[in-house]
């Protein structure tokens, strides 16, 4: 029997009914992912599976890692084959994990394979994908057709000249391939490289990024840059203290001291954060862009692989950090002038849910109608599970209202990671389908086939739309 | 067919025996909410279901500005009728939220009304609940006999003269309506008008308070008056460090400080709040009353719509500061000459109910036969909803004695909300019956029975007595 | 009807399937417990069941206390009979708690009790386990053998002589009784008697600890002298700050002013202590012996009662510090040089299991095959119930790989707690027949028998093993 059933993960009546009528065949809006816009421009198709689902997969090494895989069957030189192998051993150990469901939905709706993978399935698997792969069925771009994506948006610095989304917009590409402005080089005033990265926006600007007012200057024009390009989302990651008050010219002097060399403390480094987050944060309100926060990673963890591989390897992990209060008196400085722009909040360490869905309540008030004008992301890497989305679900329902919420992102790197939207609206019809059939909310499926293609696909729209205002 | 079932939230034969048979019937004493006493001296009628539903209902409001409503319908001078509207239309969104299931069980108990809020159905609802509000038959008093109310108690300020309580008794209101001593800005040295509280002490006591001594006089004069007047229990909203250790003479030196005008920093607060604290929970000891603990608000995290609307208007929050060091210093040092009063946590923030539930595990021995003289309190404000309340119940069982537990309470400003008693209890028969029925306890009717009532009515009703001792 | 039936938490038909023809009859090895080694070689009858489940069983304390009994039927002088009386009517109150499971689980597989322990019950149960007690089937490694137990590793000092763990051994014992290494009092630099301590050390070793070489080189003699008598692993709690980077000059500056006589501050500790632990962890490398790390408790919180009991009274507690950054750092520090020994995370406080389920990933890469080598220990303490052992499992399978885990220990003082691994495989094979029964995993029945007693038995004895490394 088929491990992918037409209702995997959907156990009762209205489940079916919501997901199947609903959820199932709404387009995808990919609004934060990782992939690599250059790629989809020049279209390629893969040589074999190896490839598409282990090159730079740190969820997958992670897991090959806990089976005692060597690092060469991993990240290293091994052939593809083998490194298929080991995978294939491994992912029959991923009972629970995310990896077991996410890699049969991709078996079944990119390849159509029923077959679970494991050992003894491994070269028939290896087999069937390879030959498939290597059609231009399963370019690059047929493989985001194939998933009904309507829209992407790739993450991108500052700097970033946006050929690739340029020449696919000229292209005429069916999929908007959106980037968003993701400014981390310029907020980490702490990084070795900081004053080459001022240097590298003064050039592209033509502004003297000698002092903070240039430098935001500089910022400033590339965000225009960007929207130009069809940005509308922006992107942060938090991973330590991000603010403390600050004048500008208290900003002003960090700034230029880490400018002439010198090493900001970290009290300075979430001064210098804080600001500049704030000056952006309005810039967004302006433009209507969203703020996404990734709040609370602690990464790479492991200097010696660190040294091997550089980031990203799969050495990234959870802190523990206590935010609330900074987080509240960063949003409450762009809403003190009502230039708060609608923001997406994600927690990694499930700790900080529900402590993100209250905070999420204090900022809602608008007085341009937006609906959940303040996000609580969708799970986010370690919390991005059946679990984890459950968890996500209850403290945005428990605290907030789940019809106004966006839904789904892979924030993945893989061209075949899009069935993880898939998996979510499942887990979603489930979610609420189970609330019906315990009497806990009427079956008025009027308005819950609604709410599901709004949180599936109609909200996300909406919000990344820039408002009338 | 009826949203609010005779079964409601109840699963299982078990669950349906236990709350039909014990819990059902059982009296309610709301030991903990923020009613005002004067309305129940008053008795009046409302003129419509958006004045008792909407004025001041921070969670409506929340929920409301998440809808993207403007604020004129919310906390605004909007019209009542469009108001309701605008919170019908949200209600119907609140699938999952604890609003969705208070909002109906309101109309079922109070109004006999079985259609659920939406838009259609809102101007039927606005009619049916009108005429009766109208009725002297829904005045307040009759809001809560309605619901078979024996006991409650309001949160009051030392200062208060507690004359609306008064008058209930002398008036031979036939629900007790017990004030509370709340003595927030007494603890709150930072607060700008901390000297005019202690001035206005000093008048209603005639003591001195030039220095800490006089100042503790004049509290505990109010005590007694407290007590005179019924008070059973204290609160305390602890929101930011509350222990450090401190001699007299060092908090002394800082009321001082305070006194003569200067500002003390964060330490000096945590150091007087710690001494102050103790010093009261040994009086309460003395009076054998209740000391609660409300510990992990962040509050008036919006400064813009504070300086609109002042506090509590929905822009409260979760913090996320660790304090398990810190309160159990504080219990120690009353523990420490056997002065410690009998004690109930309230944790805002979910990720610290199970070291609530150990902490109150450490100090339950006592000389007095009290069962669960340290309570693992009831799920509170962010976490007042089915989910939070499985929570604490597991917490709670898991760690500590389920059957010990002295129940629910509203925490409410609403004459309405009395019905969160009923939700509880479903929520509280459901989680027993359920281990019943996976066979995790046995189908003992008799204990169960006991044990729903006790949790019910009459653990509450002897933790609240005084103790012969 | 009996309530510890044939299929007690097993809910589906997979989980009877893998419980009883996979979990049921694997043997036990629990690697980490409490037992006295001495009582196992003298291998004495108790008299009667309080004194084998009431003699410093905090767990039964607590939940004693807060029935109100007075300290004398708990750890006082109270009549055997009457203290047994006491935990007779707690335990009828400990719905939801695992003191329930447990007890009657204890009832029915040592001594074949099928009624439950109440007011009613109590004497005939006092009746029929002190008979049996007192045969000498019943003997301390009677009650072992009765439950398959393998090996056991008790918690020793590194200068504890080991006598009775030598004795066992050459007494041709069937039952592997191993001592671990658990440097505490070399840790906690702290503690008043730690100059005591280090003076210990040096006589047991001869060598001269007046610096922190000698004091290293007197450890690592005990730690060869410990694995000489079998030990296969160490153990450490971490309470408080446990790691600050230093260099071995400023260690042993810090070591040398506590020598001298003098306090160390919380920082200069952590140093210390961080120092400590990289030495020591890379000696277990180098030995392959386990390390074992315990996050997270608070201890002693009643002075007044540590005044008349001493420690492990029942006061100790939960945590909430953030300890993800040190917990990196440290671990990174042996990881560096690839002298990361196979680790075993427990954390106490239950919001920390995803974070720590996530920092396990990071250093899982070895060269030596070894599977899971950085483990999420099972459920611990305060966590050791059916609700935490979920959240282990489901926060294990999320992040990690479920099929390498090593599987359960009963952390335990008492002799009849060995029941407890069978609670432990039974709520793990609901937990897996779950996921299968829920379309989450394929019905691979082989894999799953294999699988289940892997973590019931094999993972554990592997990863015990020295590796051929």
């Amino acid at each position: 029997m088929a491990f992918i059933t037409e209702d995997f993960m959907l156990h009762g009546e209205t489940a079916k009914v919501l997901y199947h009528e609903h959820g199932e065949n709404m387009p995808i809006i990919d609004y934060h992912n990782h992939l690599d816009p250059r790629r989809i421009y020049e279209d390629p198709c893969y040589d074999n599976i190896a490839q598409v689902w282990l090159e730079g997969d740190h969820y997958k090494w992670r897991a090959m890692r806990a089976m005692g895989f060597p690092e060469k069957l991993i990240s290293g030189r091994g052939d593809d084959i083998e490194k298929f192998q080991a995978w294939a051993q491994t992912v029959e150990n991923c009972i629970g994990n995310p990896l077991y469901h996410w890699t049969h939905l991709e078996l079944k709706r990119y390849f159509n394979v029923d077959k679970v993978l494991n050992k003894k399935n491994a070269a028939y698997i290896w087999d069937a994908c390879n030959e498939k792969l290597r059609s231009r069925e399963f370019s690059v771009r047929n493989l985001l057709r194939m998933q009904h994506v309507k829209m992407l948006c790739t993450t991108d610095d500052p700097a970033d000249d946006l050929i690739w989304h340029k020449k696919l917009k000229e292209d005429g590409f069916d999929i908007d391939v959106l980037p968003s402005f993701r400014p981390g080089r310029a907020l980490t005033i702490e990084a070795e490289d900081f004053c080459d990265y001022a240097h590298l926006l003064s050039e592209k600007t033509n502004e003297n990024v000698s002092d903070l007012d240039g430098f935001l200057k500089a910022l400033v024009k590339r965000l225009d840059y960007f929207a130009e390009a069809g940005c509308r989302v922006s992107d942060h990651s938090l991973d330590t203290d991000f603010y403390v008050p600050a004048t500008k010219a208290q900003a002003d002097a960090i700034y230029q001291k880490r400018l002439g060399g010198q090493a900001v403390s970290s009290t300075e480094g979430a001064m210098y954060r804080g600001f500049l987050l704030t000056v952006l944060g309005r810039e967004y309100y302006k433009r209507d862009l969203v703020m996404q926060l990734h709040i609370g990673a602690l990464r790479n963890t492991s200097s010696r692989m660190f040294a091997c591989l550089g980031a990203d390897g799969g050495f990234d992990s959870m802190g523990d950090f206590s935010y609330a209060a900074s987080l509240a008196a960063l949003l409450d400085v762009m809403d003190r002038t009502n230039e708060l722009p609608k923001t997406v909040f994600y927690g990694l360490n499930p700790q900080d849910m529900d402590m993100l869905a209250a905070m999420a309540g204090n900022f809602q008030g608008n007085d341009k109608g937006i609906r959940g004008k303040i996000q609580l992301g969708s799970a986010w890497w370690f919390g991005d599970h059946k679990e984890g989305m459950l968890r996500q679900l209850k403290a945005l329902s428990s605290n907030g209202l789940l019809p106004v919420f966006i839904g789904m992102l892979t924030d993945s790197r893989s061209f075949l990671s899009f069935p993880r939207h898939e998996y979510f609206r499942r887990i979603l019809c489930d979610f609420t389908g189970n609330l019906v059939d315990l009497g806990e909310y009427p079956k008025d499926m009027e308005f819950l086939g609604e709410m599901t293609e709004n949180i599936c696909y109609y909200n996300c729209r909406a919000f990344l739309a820039a408002n009338p205002g």
